[in-house]
């Protein structure tokens, strides 16, 4: 798939190490440990293959990374899958970029034979604008866990259905 | 700790890979994939330590396992903690086990600093006695995600306060 000079690309490379970890890191949004949670997850992928059970899609402009999700089936169900990731560069936002990552991994989900995407993230107020972005592609509140990041940062879960 | 001919480890060896097969298996809860999660989970503490973030408590009668709990802090979060997995053998049930180690492994996540225990299950009917083992230890039904496991199979997520 390509448009707006975006190419979106599933085979990860060793590269994206480096990537992720500069892409994350541009969004201010994470603190350094769960930067590190995305970079391990790159790696356990390079080392592991698919056996690993996380998958990315990555967003390229002129062979240049800018954006990834991380998703993969949920163990133990027979049809959920986590997103585990989405982020793009911060010098990248307003193009568009997280809605065609987010639209080519649902349609890779039910390819896989998904039927429910789930979503995790914070009630902080500095992830409004994430919060909005779900609710635009279709995503309803599954559930509100409270005090589960820290005391007052709530985890809420986020579904969508996307089998056919 | 001691009690009741029942001997408490927390530091898992080679053979609890086979223990912890015979012990899930035993209680015809689970089916083959996930019995393979529950040997992973032990296989990489054994391979990469605490790193792995997986803690075991193994219940000894005689020296043999007869019972286990998987738990350890939830990555991204500050002090949440998940109970991954909480088994008694079949033939030893009736005689709390599931209680001591429940109560043990509370005492551990407390002394590392968590002040959350969260615990997920599946809504089905066979796993009745299951929560209301939960409720009866203090544990409130946080969430319900519909239709997580399988269609009609529930996630229902389990959590417990247990900070001093």
């Amino acid at each position: 798939m390509q448009s707006y000079g975006i190419t979106l690309r599933t085979d990860p490379e060793k590269s994206d190490i480096a990537a992720i970890r500069s892409i994350v890191t541009s969004t201010n949004a994470f603190r350094p440990d769960e930067i590190d949670v995305a970079v391990e997850l790159i790696e356990e992928r390079l080392s592991r293959g698919t056996a690993s059970g996380y998958y990315f899609v990555f967003a390229e402009e002129n062979g240049i990374p800018v954006g990834y999700t991380c998703y993969g089936p949920i163990a133990c169900t027979v049809a959920s899958h986590d997103l585990f990731w989405i982020a793009v560069d911060k010098n990248r936002h307003g193009k568009k970029i997280g809605s065609h990552l987010i639209i080519e991994t649902e349609k890779l989900i039910r390819a896989m034979g998904g039927k429910r995407v789930y979503i995790e993230t914070s009630s902080r107020a500095d992830y409004d604008a994430t919060r909005h972005f779900y609710h635009r592609h279709g995503y309803i509140v599954e559930a509100h866990i409270r005090n589960f990041y820290d005391d007052n940062d709530d985890k809420i879960i986020y579904s969508k259905e996307v089998a056919r």
